[in-house]
């Protein structure tokens, strides 16, 4: 099915106020949600709002929050998410990191006690209009074996920057600390193929094709895949993103991180802090120098890249190119919706007796 | 020949003092680069001695250098290095960063005008003693393609981040944003060996195992080798440090970055800003939350992943932990160093009228 991109957030928007949200939160978690879909990103879209409804009836999730401040300093804050959703904690983070940034120079907001916050790439880019480089990272449940280890310890971790440009587009990079997203194994589970090598380990730690491996005990492997290719640089960035959203929050961390509410991955185990956690930030552009001649300089940066002398039939992009082209066609044009996912839309319509037409 | 560590550094220091660097710089530079050495990371360390000369010998180093602030706010400054060595222009860098942290809870600095700064860890670890997280990264010359270039427009750009436990040694993580070192091509050639698949590539951008690749008008490969396992995440995070090295700082970037003094990478060409780049950072711990409750935390962080199930035959390391171990051993016995290199000490001595005596 093609959704229509403002009907869709309407729809999860009052699937957001049914299990008890404030309509201004309901909003903002749906436009996170639907933007996650538009970028082409669908794994972290309305695919996961039935989960987030099982993460609240399984009391996991607070739909009306007292997000506060539990210390501050010029440039940093410590925020605590009192269980609410991640699509809402963290533009409050944000909005706080850019707030310090506007005095210090600099924000940075650390996350405690929070869940799933949707795209990395949505946070970070809120920095962009206020001439800033926004970042933002979280941690996740774990999927991933730091390098020669046989046990899961890290989640995808991903971290975004955002970086404005003059009168090209920003540059905006948002990626996962693996060799490949777990959306990508679930595409070809669903066509009963391999994954290429580098992608996934068995539950020895040996190389496998197996694209069910982390169900089979596996795991998927850390950007570079295996030492020889430098996996323990993607570990590395794996571990830095887990300690600063969760060991600098407050949060759990590593093996600890608690799961996202798909089945069977329900219930959070032994804990060492609270909740999920998040690291968000704000640089001003003019904290270091005038924004417009960086901005002019961006430009040069990013139309040098992006006219290099490609590989024959390709073109050289610039981190955010594809995604923010397919969020201007999907805009105008719909977002596509598997159907496993409109059965699953379909569903919360009826438990919570709304209408539903998507298009 | 194996050199004793604190003579070998006496000489380099000698070095430096013999083009002009005041002692103090001369002894500051000179433990950068030893302490490279130490660290195992021989390619970055006294090996560079007779480059950092040659920059001197054709006017792109000053070896008295006018650091000075341009620019500040209360979580940020940027500093004109005045072609310092950058061995001595980042650890004034990090003291800077260090010193707004301890006031505004964050400090980072972006410089300009500088050159190679020896090895990013050296840096980050400055915080360490003052219960902060270090951040150093720099951008470098052009030895790498984004995903589906063949021009290459990017250094190796490392990033090192720093982080204190408080029983357990520290966390670093010192890696460069390339698949693979440019000094692990060099030990190939020595032994007249091809590199494995997806280290580098040939000049029109096809998969290559030449350990010659980038001689013959190739490119090393961005951390993750390529499309399909994630090289656009590896160009991604090489981007972003040359934009915060560079394009934040003033200096030049992407494929402007000057070269380092190898021969036949002699002379900068066209500029767009000032000299080499370097971004330093400093987050003080208890900006976030009391520094012995995350200095805690992170010994139950370290332990956990350090015992993590291995592998069969191997052991989960924790970032930073090799370069440790190999530094207390080398400062006792010795750091090993090969014939050429110690045929361009020998070559510095003699022009220098120094005695040349490193056991």
């Amino acid at each position: 099915m093609q959704a229509d991109y403002l009907v869709l957030k309407k729809f999860v928007s009052s699937v957001f106020e049914s299990i008890g949200c404030p309509e201004e939160d309901a909003q903002l978690a749906a436009d996170v949600l639907v933007s996650a879909d538009a970028r082409g990103i669908d794994s972290h879209g309305v695919a996961r709002l039935a989960g987030y409804v099982r993460l609240y009836d399984h009391g996991r999730l607070n739909p009306s929050p007292k997000i506060q401040i539990l210390h501050e300093s010029p440039s940093t804050a410590l925020l605590d998410g009192d269980r609410g959703l991640g699509l809402v904690v963290a533009p409050k983070a944000m909005e706080i990191a850019c707030q310090k940034a506007a005095i210090a120079g600099t924000g940075w907001v650390a996350v405690q006690n929070s869940n799933h916050f949707g795209i990395a790439g949505y946070h970070a880019m809120k920095a962009l209009p206020q001439q800033m480089i926004g970042w933002a990272m979280t941690h996740a449940a774990p999927l991933v074996t730091p390098t020669f280890s046989r046990e899961k310890l890290l989640g995808t971790n991903p971290i975004a920057v955002a970086i404005p440009a003059l009168t090209e587009p920003a540059f905006v990079a948002d990626f996962a600390s693996t060799a490949v997203a777990y959306g990508k194994l679930e595409i070809l589970q669903r066509k009963g193929m391999d994954t290429p090598d580098g992608w996934v380990q068995d539950r020895l730690g040996n190389p496998s094709n197996d694209a069910f491996a982390i169900k089979n005990g596996g795991a998927l492997l850390p950007l570079g895949g295996d030492r020889e290719h430098g996996s323990h640089k993607g570990y590395g960035l794996g571990a830095i993103v887990d300690i600063l959203s969760g060991v600098l929050s407050g949060s759990n961390f590593g093996p600890w991180v608690p799961p996202f509410a798909t089945a069977g991955f329900m219930q959070a185990g032994e804990k060492v802090g609270k909740g999920t956690g998040h690291f968000l930030g704000a640089m001003r552009i003019d904290a270091f120098r005038p924004a417009e001649e960086f901005q002019k300089d961006m430009d040069i940066w990013i139309k040098r890249f992006r006219s290099a002398e490609a590989v024959e039939g390709k073109q050289v992009l610039i981190p955010g190119d594809p995604e923010r082209e397919l969020e201007t066609e999907r805009k105008l044009t719909g977002i596509p919706l598997l159907e496993p996912v409109v059965e699953d839309l379909r569903g919360l319509a009826t438990r919570f007796h709304l209408d539903f037409k998507l298009q």
